[in-house]
């Protein structure tokens, strides 16, 4: 069932990529924007690497630290 | 420091609604959906009542048993 693994979901991946340029573009280093949004430095880098599978309530909260929206840093995943 | 408070954020509702409709459009039930992306019927009716804080993984197995991008489930937040 290839919808099941977690092998085959890229969504994550995306994320951390879009949370990472736009972290980028709006000069913050991942403690600033770590603190920003109420997240520890590491569990930040752990998102932009794709590594941890964040919850929609710290999506939004990034999301808002980087004044974007949520499906601003979705859009890429397919 | 309201951006940090979970009363503030409105995506996971968002999130709810677009699923709900989405399944709607698509003739699914709750448990067929659920089914089809190997979650639990209730789990399901948490996350389209905004109850449950689902994750990026989840959002998108969601997302490819309903044939649409995590995006598009996710356009209306704000």
């Amino acid at each position: 069932m290839p919808t099941k693994s977690a092998k085959n979901l890229r969504a994550r991946r995306a994320l951390g990529t879009a949370i990472k340029r736009m972290r980028g573009q709006k000069g913050l280093s991942q403690e600033a924007l770590a603190s920003a949004c109420g997240l520890h430095r590491t569990y930040v880098g752990g998102i932009e690497r794709g590594e941890r599978n964040v919850s929609i309530d710290n999506i939004e909260r990034i999301s808002i630290a980087l004044g974007c929206t949520v499906a601003e840093l979705l859009t890429e995943e397919r």
